[in-house]
């Protein structure tokens, strides 16, 4: 069935107690698209500048990845530098230039608007929500945010959610969300906001989900040589809207496998820079760590 | 075959955003054997002053619990008193009375140094050491601690772990005693100071366990109402304990089990001040929120 990703594609600098990358292939849309590529079809939607290397082009087509909506503007491409500290939760953003970013507007390309699995990666509220009115008639339409559009923008990303089937956040953001540092209550508030389903991040503590039945909480994957957290979440995401086009049930018993496959992904990303955790991978590398977390999690009764 | 505990029993204050409790029963040994008392034959060792009010003495004769190594000296029970904030993540003591415990030297009655269940509470490791040396055989030894002894009695501390077969710790004090951020990598490492197994309490994101064999992810049981964690972790002990001793049965799948029962009791203990969550829980309860978090964490392949 495939997936539409909208977001941003970035060049990253990273500095991590294990080394630097500089330049490297990053931003939401495109850690999205990697991950996803395992599973099915992915069509991207973003901004790069005449800058952006070739080479990212190739490796995007590469992997399948469809860029008819990826637009080459005049200006600069995205770029973001970060630090992140010895125990990898602490990261400083130590530079942002939005370039091309800035003027972002996505346009949908006609061959797409009918995407039935549509990933609204993090990008202004509104934004998300011109997507939204482009696409014909989706099936699942999922969506991230971040602090900085909870605090700016709450009015439009309220009013974009009402659209969400699926929210994916991290714990914090679902708690500022929410105005309610219980997380269990908060994801159950967030429901009310629209969503059926809210998948909470959590990090090295695993996965969250809640949907009017109850809960689902996940494992992490016991990550030993964390490298590079950046683009955790959005392979996250990637694993989790790939499995669920891929096979176009959107059952609660699904969406769990999904989170599963979610975090398989992240699991990949963070071991290396960039998206070159993803670049090689085969199907059996991502089932037999599907296996270990169903391994990790289990208890007899 | 029951189980013995050493540790403090104490007059709590505590103050958080949902109410307050002046003098409540609280201490280590005190949570642990309540918790405990619901699965097996507790043993508590422990010393009071003569304020020790007998409504608590009389509280652990009706849940069964040995009181015989309960010494009461000349002096003042201790108590501590507390202030949780709105996330009830942070935690100011603002008064701690030591008064007869710090003179506790623990003293194993004659009828329970046969004990094949120890389990050595929060307490200075020096005398954790005193109370394996006392124990003629045990099956199984656990042994909690605190970022006050793995700063300022490190060495002890690993001398009595060499002693020890679990420890249950959280998550901060695995970092610090490992001197690694990596949580997996922290719990591996404890593992060669001695234990066979590690559980790191992670409060609301559940537990992880480790042993040679791999991980263990627990769930955290998705509790809407946290009034008091105080005594949480000792109330999961408790219950870890408690199966083990009462299963006899120490195989790695039953220590799975044995966590999923401590994070069962700790829900019960959160829900209200002091150990009122845990005074009328009938089996049938415990066994509710046990197949709660199979189907919590449950996912098919």
């Amino acid at each position: 069935m495939g997936v539409l990703v909208v977001g941003s594609v970035a060049l990253d600098s990273v500095k991590t107690p294990f080394g630097v990358a500089e330049d490297a292939l990053g931003g939401s849309a495109t850690f999205f698209s990697v991950a996803a590529s395992y599973f099915t079809d992915v069509a991207l939607v973003a901004v790069v500048g005449p800058d952006f290397p070739k080479e990212h082009i190739d490796f995007f087509r590469s992997r399948g990845i469809d860029i008819t909506g990826l637009t080459v503007v005049e200006g600069k491409t995205f770029r973001w530098a970060g630090v992140y500290g010895f125990d990898l939760n602490d990261r400083d953003t130590i530079d942002t230039q939005l370039g091309v970013f800035e003027g972002f507007r996505p346009s949908i390309p006609k061959g797409h608007v009918e995407s039935e699995f549509v990933f609204l990666a993090n990008i202004d509220p509104e934004l998300q929500g011109s997507v939204l009115e482009q696409v014909a008639n989706p099936k699942l339409v999922a969506c991230d945010t971040m602090n900085f559009w909870i605090d700016g923008k709450k009015a439009a990303l309220m009013q974009t959610m009402r659209g969400v089937d699926v929210m994916i956040m991290n714990d914090s953001e679902c708690r500022e969300l929410a105005g309610e540092p219980n997380l269990i209550k908060a994801a159950r508030m967030i429901l009310e906001m629209g969503p059926t389903t809210v998948v909470v991040k959590k990090g090295e503590h695993g996965a969250l989900m809640c949907t009017a039945d109850g809960f689902f909480s996940a494992p992490a994957y016991p990550c030993e040589s964390v490298f590079d957290p950046t683009g955790a979440g959005d392979s996250f995401a990637g694993g989790f809207m790939g499995h669920l086009a891929a096979t176009g049930d959107t059952s609660e018993s699904n969406i769990r496998r999904a989170v599963i496959y979610g975090t398989v992904m992240a699991s990949f990303s963070v071991e290396q820079f960039s998206v070159d955790g993803m670049t090689r991978l085969e199907r059996s590398d991502i089932e037999r760590r599907f296996r270990m977390l169903k391994q990790v999690s289990h208890f007899e009764p």
